[in-house]
């Protein structure tokens, strides 16, 4: 793997409430989960895109911080 | 593939309501759906631009990041 | 295809009314339509320039977000 | 072809009454029209710089956008 | 020719009145005419400089779009 | 390791109380732990994405400082 | 020719009077005249530097618009 | 090693009181520290991500600087 | 030689009286003139540094237009 | 040595006291003392990262300027 | 020698006296004056860091315009 | 040597007293005086970092203009 990949976009996801999900979906054709990282109320995640993750769904009550603006994702 | 595509355009949609689709749709002469995303009231999906997807249709009441500007999807 | 291709340019188009069509004209010499999308009112829909579309063509009641700025398509 | 041309100059037309003549001129010591597209009014199309194009000819009642501003077509 | 040649700079011409001559001319030692494009009133073009073209002549009444500023030409 | 890695993205965080862990989450299909850095309160780290580490997770209270802003991590 | 050659500088002359002369000089030790060009009152010139021209002259009363600025050349 | 290295990113500590730790952290899956400096009050260090260098945890109190702002680590 | 010398930098003068002197000197170990180009009052040359040219001198009364400000010459 | 390398980052140091140390840090594994330059009240010594160089710790009083702003070094 | 070179800094020196002296020195360990260009008053020189000149001392009373900001030079 | 060096960073260095000193140390690990240049009062010397200077130490009454801002350097 090349290094300059290091330097991809990036996300910020902070969870308001327990149990927040974070999902990697496959990059490619198939588009499917890959990884589903749970967060608790309080923790942050920070994650790239990937050779493997060309989209992240996010699950759950959270603040996400974009290059485009931040954007909050809420319970249903 | 490259990991240089990692650093791929995305877009950033809440949904409003329940149901809302993104529809990725095929690169190439052949523009076909290849994979449809649902999300619920209150989800959030971060999608790139990948070799495998040129365009992208929402479906649905959601709120549409990009980077030229924000633009709210409404229901029929 | 290389992946680069992936951070080509895109404009949004929001149909404000139903039977908005976004269509796909071939590059090159040959300046044919290559795919018709119909949007339905309040429906987004994302698209790129590709390999095989050098010109979009919109019509119907939208609005068209463009790196240059912002245009209103309407019905005849 | 290579795919770096996707991210080529643009222009939007959007035509104020029908018969806008959108009209490509082919590249080289050659200066031919090689397509005619007609836009009815209200239709808006966006257009790239291509291999094939390198001049392009607007003739009826038109609002145009480029990188370096807005101009007005108009009828004779 | 190389596709990177689609982002090369433009100027925007609009006809103020009949008969504005667009006349491009040739790279290199001998700096010859070699095309002519006529634009009636009202009509718009817009061209880059290629391979073929380094100076652009204009001759009647118009507006000049560039990347440096607007100028109008007159009539004599 | 090419050295243009040196240039990569990082974040900073700071520990506002004892027990905070900045948790490197692995590259690729497996997302799994990798490396857990404990900070005690008042302490600073400063992370970069690398070749091994794609994700990363903040538990316990802190602040985090990205290229997008800042955000508060807290305890549960 | 390579074709990064098209996105070369330019400057624009408008002519203020009949005769206005805009003189290509060589590149290079020998410094010549290769092409002289005369304007009519009220004509436009845009004209880039190239592979053959290092230098241009402009003789007689017009409007110079360059990347640093605009400039009035003048009859003696 | 390739000179490019000599552009990477640095940050800069002041220590607030004696016994500052600036410790660098190794690249790659196993994070261990490889080099702690020690700083007494006043003193400043200016420090580069390196090829052996992708994390830096700082103990003790100082001011940090970096390219995202300031923050102030602090003594437990 | 290569076409992107086309993009190199270059300075604007205008002579106000007759008799300015745009003189340009040899790169290299020897520094000498290679051309002298006289401009009477109200003309304006334009001039790049080129493969031959790394220093201009100017001698007469002129307004001279760089990229980083304007000066003017005078008669001694 | 690639003369790239002339282009590397640097920052300023002023001693504003006698004796401030300037001491530059070994790059890679081993962090060591390099060199130490001893500057008078009033000297000015700028310094860029090297090869050689990817650490630089100041002792004594003085002004240190960089790129992401200016601090104080004092003494103990 | 490339043409890229035809791209590098230049500074701007303008005589305020008669006499005034730019100095160019050699690049390399020898750091020696390998030319000297006397102003007179009013005169003004333009010229660029070459593969021979990476230090210019300027002695006599001048304006030298640089990248970074304006600076007078004085007679002793 | 390449003649992208030209383009290098430079300091800009006036003295406001005689005798300053601007000292060219050495690239490497063995950082020694290689160049000392004498400047009386009001001279002014613009020097370059070269593949054999990568510090420069300014002794005397001067004031120096960085990128990164001005700084004076004073008589002990």
């Amino acid at each position: 793997m090349e290094d300059s990949v290091v330097a991809g976009q990036y996300i910020v996801v902070k969870a308001k409430k327990d149990g927040v999900k974070v999902i990697g979906m496959t990059r490619g054709r198939d588009t499917k989960f890959h990884h589903t990282e749970k967060l608790n109320k309080g923790e942050v995640m920070i994650c790239q895109f990937t050779k493997d993750t060309s989209a992240i769904k996010i699950n759950g009550s959270s603040t996400i911080i974009t290059e485009y603006g931040t954007v909050e994702s809420d319970d249903e």
